[in-house]
């Protein structure tokens, strides 16, 4: 399934709001440019949330997942004050491994996107492949 | 021993540098307030490794600290690229408990002061007091 | 007017509801003590807010608020997915400060408090008495 | 000039030293990845203070710098305590932009490597050529 397709069908893409604290930005006074990274894990974790996944419960379980490779690119600074969106799709799916895309936009505008690998690792921190359970509720 | 004899006594305190990064400050132009509280941490990590006492060590034999209390007063504002120095010592010591009064300035100017009590706990977060070994080096 | 009394009064208080994401933690498993001034951050900001207080518009006419002290207290630790509430209220007010008093709680119970003293200050970073319109909305 | 050359010539490479400390770290016991970009920011400014470079002085006359795009890969974690360190060399270098490539090690070993874009941008937020002065220390 391709992402465009994915994008086009809304039923598969999750949305939260965010809006930008002081906390959020820097003295160029725009939101710092590692702080998007804690925007995208609160889109992926809520994504994982709205599809039954509780990460907790997994790693009790002994399956964790680690980021393994994150691009970012930036179109446009976000501000103080502003409201965001943080849209999340899974744009890639394989055994021991998922690829996110997310964009954050402000009204629309796309302002900051990223693709984020993560790997499912067991307890001794290897690779390992997804809990069918699991995997079947990501994709 | 009185705080302002200690103060004195430069043989008590521990001093660390430390310098402004893009990432301390927010879009106010100067650094963050709760970034102080890391550099207050570092001051108080590096005042014990000083003397010996390395946190991991005694985690792993059961007794952690936490941090019960903090009272920060802002004198005025640390900028981008400031080159700050954060000075630290132990202001009262108890069996299960110390206080630290630590200062940040530039140019021997006070910036912002701090007074935090920690804690020591055991393995089921109770209270505990602590080892004769650590309470001696802290002292 | 009591701090109590307003305490009571739930309609001089704000409530914000706040999940505790991995980034919020540290590696002793539980919220870093210096994220919670964040969260008590974001408090003040939706207070002032929900009162028709629009910080950015106010710098913009010379009136600025820094924070000049603050006293927190923590009684019991908040952990990865924690879903907390940060309750705000204005404990005292002058012409030139004021005091916010506030809880984050876990289902009711109380985990950290704080007193923060915010100063009202001009475009030379001198203390000024609050405009009437901005101090009248909000006591 | 190749990568791998320069990354051989050690005069081209920037160090610093790291240490870890409780706020770089997340519950899952390592280091949270977004601070990573914290440690390479350090790493680009010291790299640009070695070569005589001053941002505060050069966003005076207004040329700024901003991330354009990051690429980060995960080899291995980074814990609690650890010493680091933060290998920094320009990779390619471009009339309004040049690439970082950032390494952090410990003991030698790649834990975390990112390329970094940044783009050199005037008053007004347009893409502008780098004065020579400032290009030529940079290369």
């Amino acid at each position: 399934m391709s992402l465009a397709w994915q994008c086009k069908n809304k039923s598969f893409m999750e949305t939260i709001n965010k809006k930008v604290y002081y906390h959020d930005t820097d003295c160029g006074g725009i939101v710092y440019y590692a702080n998007y990274l804690k925007f995208f894990e609160e889109g992926r974790t809520e994504y994982m949330n709205m599809r039954g996944v509780d990460l907790r419960s997994w790693a009790q379980q002994g399956f964790l997942f680690v980021v393994k490779k994150v691009e970012m690119e930036f179109k446009s600074p976000a501000r103080y004050a502003d409201d965001l969106t943080v849209e999340t799709i899974v744009s890639a799916s394989r055994s021991a491994s998922m690829t996110f895309h997310q964009e954050v936009k402000r009204n629309g505008t796309l302002l900051v996107s990223a693709d984020t690998v993560l790997v499912c690792i067991d307890g001794s921190f290897h690779p390992t492949a997804m809990p069918e359970e699991l995997s079947s509720r990501l994709k």
